[in-house]
């Protein structure tokens, strides 16, 4: 088993961790490493579940959060082990999130009496479907240890705060012909043609910018992929738009289906994934403590990622980790040294209310 | 090898010859049987070209016609051998063409005297790729096989006269935009939203009809492909229409393509396919006797035969054969026996000078 040293400098800690390959579903390695450094703070409560580590003080304030972050990364690609590049460390896992991971799990060993008592998690199968999820396997089986007062997700913001996040709509739509030779097109219906007026309202959408508790969403719509034909001589009978929407936490995962159904009206729509968004929350007290101390302006965050686990919770949930997350499972994922120390100055300054 | 009864009733011969499997690349025991059945007739030289029989008289006569058809099939699906089915023959090759290379044989051994010279051609290759297509072959290697002043492919008509036929272009027309992460997609252009106008100019298009030689030919373009997309969250960068367009004869190759590429100014486009049409060829003596003998009124074909090939050569040609086209290729492709006997009639009628 790899050891991990809690007390290192974060940054070195981040290659540690990083170093310790855990594509989704091959986390047990990993997740041992951080339960026995967890273990080493005798202020904390270690469970372990299934890969999953949760680590929490019971100091009786008034106020519990959830730190949590995942510690799997999507599949290597001949950038493990990482490296040092100027004042960066590339290498997979460093911005999603394996940098965020090793500045939670240094401040969780290093401070003994947080102002709110914190539940830190460390979970495995984010990058995966749905019903792997770490977190989701804990809401389902312990929904006990996500209760808190906010939360607070180490996804990869530059060191920002990204409030709540966009809901995720994706919707299969169909038109339907009638196969015939193309050189006797008139005997069929062309699906792809029938296809063109779905393009039309993709290519004209003016998507909304909806501004929810103070912070701006912009919403999308967009074509993520097409298929259709048969044959290079058939006139095709299918034809299918693959769409993807992007709606603000405002609106209900209800009233977005609504609308595309709305959009689409007299096509076959199909809707084959649905994610509500969050509210970013900002206004709770808690919550505006810890961008007080932070001192940084909270932006939205457009992306779905597992905030809006906690607000379907009633949680409030913010992201809030080192790394450019355009640079997420990219190839050439690098995440600043000073983006690392700027997180942990950030939370340490609001656990120790210093 | 089997062996076939060129005198027989043309049905018989019909059912036998399709009981030989001869998908394409698997025609040498076919070429094999109609090679010896042709040598039965003393009136005929009779030469083999891989698996293209070529069966001549050499009576001196001031005209000479070719009469071929190809002997293979596309594949087998549980329909051979054949059945009958009422006053029809069911299975592979019925329609597309062993009915009309049936005729063919019988006519040939019959016939020892025809008024014009005969140059009978059976050839393989034909479903697959121009460059295994044999009737091409001996275009490359014995065009001196193919000199002839009229040209009859016995492809299916059901019975009637089909000329010419229209030209065929294929051609991929792509968008190109830029790659993003479907919650960021205002960096990034998406290629499928900008393929909305080329599906607009394809649903929207007016073909032509237009009348060459007398007979009214019906032009198509059609999208019988679309495709784009990277993966459900990523704005796609790329998107390819595959488009048919049927050409009238009496515009060439070329203006084609032109016509093409200025309704698509603008995108890239790229001709993957492109065979000139056939103009019918019904002015001249010899396929106006033809005509008459056979008694049919003709009609342009629409999709394109290897008689386009003998209209490159300056040599008019037809199809005239047993079955309904539109069952080619099809599972339960059949023929009706009247048409077999219409075609023999028919040909024999216009050879014999009856």
């Amino acid at each position: 088993m790899p050891v991990l040293d809690p007390t290192a400098d974060a940054a070195d800690l981040t290659r540690a961790i990083c170093d310790v390959p855990s594509v989704s579903g091959d986390e047990a390695l990993l997740a041992d490493a951080i339960e026995a450094a967890a273990r080493t703070a005798p202020h904390l409560e270690v469970q372990r579940h299934g890969d999953a580590v949760v680590a929490r003080t019971h100091l009786g304030r008034a106020t519990r959060v959830v730190i949590a972050g995942h510690i799997d990364t999507v599949p290597i690609n001949g950038n493990v082990p990482t490296r040092l590049e100027g004042d960066e460390i590339v290498g997979r896992g460093t911005v999603d999130m394996k940098a965020g991971v090793a500045v939670q799990l240094r401040l969780a060993v290093e401070i003994a009496e947080p102002v709110p008592d914190v539940t830190w998690i460390w979970y495995d199968h984010e990058e995966v479907s749905d019903d792997l999820n770490g977190l989701n396997r804990l809401l389902r089986e312990r929904p006990d240890l996500l209760e808190a007062d906010f939360a607070i997700l180490g996804e990869p913001t530059a060191a920002g705060i990204e409030g709540g996040c966009n809901g995720n709509l994706r919707a299969e739509i169909r038109t339907f012909g009638r196969r015939a030779h193309a050189a006797r097109g008139w005997a069929g219906v062309n699906a792809i043609h029938l296809a063109a007026p779905i393009l039309d309202v993709l290519a004209a959408y003016e998507p909304r910018q909806v501004e929810v508790d103070g912070l701006v969403y912009r919403e999308q719509l967009n074509a993520v992929g097409i298929s259709g034909g048969v044959a290079g001589n058939v006139i095709p009978d299918e034809c299918m738009v693959h769409v993807n929407h992007r709606f603000a936490p405002s609106r209900s995962a209800e009233e977005a289906v609504a609308h595309i159904r709305e959009l689409f009206e007299g096509y076959d729509v199909r809707i084959v994934d649905l994610a509500q968004g969050a509210r970013p929350g900002l206004d709770v007290p808690v919550a505006r403590a810890f961008v007080d101390a932070v001192g940084a302006e909270p932006r939205p965050k457009f992306g779905w990622t597992d905030v809006a686990r906690f607000a379907a919770l009633g949680v409030p949930a913010v992201n809030y980790g080192p790394g450019d997350p355009m640079l997420a499972h990219a190839d050439d994922e690098r995440v600043p040294i000073a983006q690392i120390h700027a997180v942990e100055a950030g939370l340490r300054a609001w656990l120790t209310g210093a």
